[in-house]
């Protein structure tokens, strides 16, 4: 019994070594207990809006490397999903404002990434066949006037000032009910939306300039542990290892000692686990900004020393993040191999979430770049590849590694990392 | 800008004379109030668990001609729509028990109609999908042994014999958070259900024994009204005028008196609106059991005189419903037109929703049978041509009668039907 036609599903390419299709076997074994524990879940702590969640699927090993609670990228969804994410937003916007009909989305700054346009005019039309007016309310300084921009899709985006009038926002002539940021506030918190009496959807605290990574990967540590008893498996099959440093200086070379201490603990970590699983590949991690985003700020390192052997040029890369903040705190993750191949591609998930249900994903495949790099870096190049099927279609009567099957269990897996995101919301509201 | 490709969307032949597109523009042009009031409505009165609704759409008007809280033909839906299917069932079950994990499902005692079964096993695989364990508790008495039927689509049910110890009713080794009920309770409240702690979903007071249609089409016609202010539309142009008698006996001939002066009335308040909106095709009424379903004991009568000139044949007919009740008290129900054809086939639409979300549909498309007769009738074959699009996706850039638009009205219309049945179910708790 099948809901869909299975194509499009890239071809997993994995050392033979590992347990492969011990995660989603278990994961599909045990159905009826994850679904039940992640409603209990989101009675206590909501879940955010919206996130998309970054998976990296070793065979052995399947577990998110970003969670992003501004996403872009809805462009590349399949449109056969666009009912469903229609329906999430109607179930979000209930709990907001259940009877307001206006919703204002506050944008990044780009006015120039068409891709960026073309996933802004897809939320604009999922918001508005959800039956809300939407109006984009640009934070761009230079907006004298309404800024209309034709996409290669053939639609059109409208970007319009954000105004303010005493504790209210909103762009000329629409006064809205909800603020939805589609911006990560790397730079700050806008003055602008500062107290204003509207709700902020995700709240302000969620911003960049507040989190690290460091602190959502904790909380990830503990709902996979959380998980992991609940479907038998041990939580380093979908949690990745990382150790955080304190303050750095890339470029004065500050704190060396102790990015080269947590790196040897690091790797040591990886390899006992290697070893306990009998995986023959190169334990790799990636060092990060801890509050960065935008895929700046982040190298592969194979060794400790690699880390303080760096030249200058890589040592400015690494010291500059997104909007020119100078990376000041460092993560060090463990590094997750992508063996899911699409020809001869290598092809990362991407899951994306509207309040608490998986809406769609897609695969970046890459041509040009190895399977332990980062593939969404600057200047990078991919094809979106949307999922063909629903991440909601279990199917025990099929394989465990069977696409309907493989898309559940990336979504079991983004949404725990949704759930971490969701408790650091409570944490800061 | 489309979600879709457009295809298996019934062609609309109507009389010319008619404001044909007038509706669809109206409900498409107060998109954004339409889904705010429903919004609004839903906190008031929650909507049903699930429901379908038989609509007619003769161009000039679209109405619902029967709704159902205990729907079958759940197989019937667009298999790409099930990932709908199963997040409206994680919504609804939410609210119901969002801690629970198993759900009973209590069906109709049929145990040879395949396509019924059929139903059963789709909406087993939807709760299942969703996260649920689910077993089929039937009422049965018969049923000594668990029953698996094979199924002409491959798959299987197993009925089991609903038990009861003390306040809680259950399958042996199954004791289900809520029981959910799929059968219409037309020969009353079974024993084995009166006082059980467990939800029961919808409530018994649902079933037909205590429900009637004309109390169905009075709140209808009230939230058609309310509706029909907000879009600026004449609510005839979405309601079907009705009239209901008392006590009565086709077999004795009791109460004919009234039926003639009912019928009367009704005829002659249709033709006013006939001639309103100068349409030349012959009005007709249409004759049910007002407490009945399964569409036993329904008349198309094109006169009063008709009504009280039935053969003895007809007399028998209309006096018995589902069940073996005698029909004692009768509904008369403007006839609407069905304009839509498929090939030479005439296709009426019925409308699926779980929780408050419209998650697919099908043409009843049947050969032999006139625009004016009812496609819902014991011993009649239909080919169901399930809905190609969603009903969610409504895009003000394609023309009033597109697909998708034309699909949205079909939602809106009988997300109305489910109102009115939500306010009938608020009455009797």
């Amino acid at each position: 019994m099948t809901f869909q036609q299975h194509v499009s599903v890239p071809h997993l390419t994995t050392a033979l070594t590992g347990p492969l299709q011990h995660i989603e076997s278990h994961l599909l074994g045990h159905q009826v207990e994850i679904e039940a524990w992640f409603r209990s879940q989101w009675l206590k702590t909501p879940a955010p809006f919206y996130t998309s969640v970054d998976l990296r699927n070793a065979g052995f090993k399947l577990a998110p490397v970003d969670t992003n609670l501004f996403p872009a990228g809805f462009n590349n969804l399949n449109s056969a999903f666009m009912p469903l994410c229609i329906h999430a937003v109607q179930s979000a916007v209930e709990r907001v404002c259940p009877t307001g009909r206006r919703v204002l989305l506050v944008p990044e700054n780009h006015t120039r990434n068409l891709f960026y346009l073309e996933s802004l005019a897809t939320l604009v039309q999922i918001i508005t066949a959800a039956g809300f007016e939407v109006r984009i309310g640009s934070l761009l300084a230079t907006l004298d006037e309404p800024m209309c921009v034709e996409l290669p899709s053939g639609r059109s985006v409208t970007l319009e000032r954000l105004v303010r009038d005493n504790s209210r926002v909103g762009v000329a002539g629409f006064d809205p009910c909800a603020v939805l940021l589609n911006n990560d506030l790397s730079e700050g918190h806008p003055e602008i939306l500062v107290g204003i009496e509207q709700s902020i959807i995700p709240p302000l605290a969620l911003g960049w300039s507040n989190r690290l990574k460091s602190g959502h990967f904790a909380h990830y540590r503990d709902v996979a542990e959380e998980l992991s008893d609940l479907v038998e498996i041990d939580s380093w099959l979908i949690s990745p290892l990382f150790r955080n440093c304190g303050e750095i200086s890339f470029k004065k070379r500050e704190g060396e000692d102790c990015l080269l201490k947590n790196a040897t603990a690091l790797f040591t970590a990886i390899k006992l686990k290697y070893e306990e699983y009998g995986l023959t590949d190169k334990p790799f991690i990636v060092a990060k900004a801890d509050a960065g985003t935008y895929g700046m700020g982040v190298m592969t390192v194979e060794s400790p020393d690699e880390l303080v052997e760096l030249n200058r040029k890589q040592r400015n890369k690494m010291a500059s993040a997104k909007g020119g903040q100078e990376v000041t705190q460092v993560i060090l993750q463990e590094g997750v191999y992508t063996f899911e191949t699409w020809g001869d591609a290598v092809a990362e998930p991407v899951v994306y979430m509207l309040d608490h249900f998986v809406v769609g994903g897609f695969y970046r495949v890459h041509k040009g770049r190895g399977v332990k790099e980062n593939l969404n870096a600057p200047g990078m190049h991919f094809e979106p590849l949307a999922f063909a099927e629903s991440c909601s279609t279990p199917d025990r009567s099929e394989a465990p590694d069977a696409g309907i099957n493989r898309f559940y269990a990336y979504g079991v897996i983004a949404r725990l990392a949704m759930l971490a995101a969701a408790r650091e919301i409570h944490q800061h509201s």
